[in-house]
């Protein structure tokens, strides 16, 4: 039988889920409406807060709860990550149903620790609420060292641009979870892309360190979003080569381009590097594929190649505002 | 007629609302996935975040969309005002339906920007996505020298028990305009508080800055819910005066105890003052009263005491998860 809970019960439960943030370890506590932190000398600090929302992000009856923990932390510190930072502290605003504070909260709880642990990023804090739909906003603050913070503004004309591991798979995963009954079984390896992506921190944070990228985000919208983003910012253009695009091995030929093109939630990195330091990217860091793609032009359109044939590259990837 | 927007435009609303954001300006930008901000030296960073929900905390058709994004940014400085600190940046998670692109979220960014700059927090970034409900959610990131923050948990027995302005009014204002049709006026004094509610942030880092505080909390739930907090977390009790509480001129006589008692969103000050200290807390400061309402006990029960019998302070305060 179902207990009723209050705001009170609710923090327990995440206070027990993270042993770690006890005032006496951090000087934090997810009982008082702040966390005080301390910042280290001669760092950035870098903010970023990330939406995921039932219906809008995830499906309740598709996706385990322990994913939509695992993701809710993933999809911020993989901003963090397209920086060259190491996320330190998050926030988590969850709102639920007072039916899921049982067995969803704990499965949710548990990605979201896995998640915390392996991203090396503590909970610091939060605000729970009772909703009829279960609302996740993620804030995490991360840190660099001053002024080696990778900004998607600095990309010049001439430079290249890489991808890190392969496109189109999370995509890919979310249309076979929406065609299936039921709650996805994590252990389908074509779902585990879009169940459980991996911010590539350990790639971002080595790009920073030895001043490679000129330019960095990390891909959660799909390539033909998030690329005109970052010529935007950049005051830049790009072409790209389909040929080029590393296509994940589980997409079907018939659709791998356009998983690849327009795909959100693969979290990959784009980056674009200086001509002349193009040759020190090897092709892989860490088992992590690097792939150069194409580059950046001095005309601020966005193309893509294919087969000798050149065309604008339509945006068709997620928009939360286009249906 | 209605355009169709897209995620890049509401983006660019909002950062033409706060022109102030530009990436040349401060290092910061709202149409990109983070913010890097740099700490000053010898400061702490204080972290917290606030729900503010159609529905749950708002009405669409009650509240103008002007208070609810002055209040968005309020909840959450308050907490920061209760900590001694203060507030530098905030991130805004926005979902809303496609609908409310034009007017109203014009009226909202131009509350949320005359709080921004009432409170001196700047926008540092934030995450936009559509909904059919509006959800918004604010992190705020401010700072405090080090070691003065001021937390729930270093009340002792015998301390002084104070509170900032008076008790009760935003409660009332609630109720009245859930009785009222139509949009609220926020000329009308007595929905002033429950509308534009105004963290104490002066009144906070002076108490922070003189360490006459030792423990300190905001009131957004009620004092019978806010007060049990506090000792909670100092472990101990506490034991107040009816008569001594700072009524809310506003409040009819009858329902005035019980309104200042229990009626949360009033986001004044709870502080704690050693016994020897409470003589140096004058009976104003910059214009709000500070009172004493209590103090401090060793035995872990709040109590109230009013016409001379003393009982157990009952919580009625707002929990989202009690009905």
């Amino acid at each position: 039988m179902a207990r009723a809970v209050n705001e009170n019960d609710l923090l327990a439960k995440i206070m027990r889920a993270f042993p770690a943030t006890g005032k006496r370890v951090l000087g934090l506590a997810l009982d008082d409406d702040v966390a005080v932190v301390s910042p280290r000398s001669g760092v950035e600090t870098i903010l970023t807060c990330d939406w995921m929302l039932e219906g809008s992000h995830f499906l309740r009856d598709r996706h385990p709860a322990d994913a939509v923990g695992w993701k809710s932390l993933a999809r911020a510190v993989s901003d963090i990550a397209a920086t060259g930072g190491v996320a330190r502290y998050f926030l988590l605003s969850l709102a639920i149903p007072e039916g899921l504070t049982g067995t969803w909260l704990q499965e949710f709880l548990q990605g979201l620790r896995r998640a915390a642990s392996t991203m090396h990023c503590k909970l610091a804090g939060g605000d729970t609420t009772r909703r009829d739909d279960i609302l996740i906003g993620v804030t995490v603050i991360g840190e660099i060292a001053e002024k080696l913070a990778i900004r998607r503004s600095g990309a010049k004309p001439g430079d290249k641009l890489f991808v890190t591991g392969t496109l189109g798979e999370a995509e890919l995963g979310f249309k076979m979870l929406r065609k299936q009954r039921g709650l996805a079984r994590p252990k389908n390896a074509a779902l585990r892309g879009h169940l459980y992506p991996e911010p590539r921190l350990a790639v971002g944070q080595w790009l920073a360190k030895k001043r490679l990228a000129s330019a960095m985000m990390d891909l959660s919208d799909g390539l033909s979003s998030d690329l005109p983003r970052l010529c935007a910012a950049s005051e830049v253009g790009a072409r790209i080569t389909a040929e080029h695009l590393p296509i994940s091995p589980l997409t079907p030929p018939k659709d791998a381009l356009s998983l690849a093109l327009h795909g959100g939630d693969d979290y990959e990195l784009l980056f674009a590097v200086r001509p002349e330091t193009a040759r020190k990217i090897p092709r892989e860091y860490r088992g992590i594929s690097l792939t150069q793609i194409g580059e950046i032009t001095a005309e601020k359109k966005v193309l893509v190649e294919r087969t000798g044939k050149v065309s604008l590259l339509a945006t068709s990837g997620w928009d939360p505002f286009r249906k």
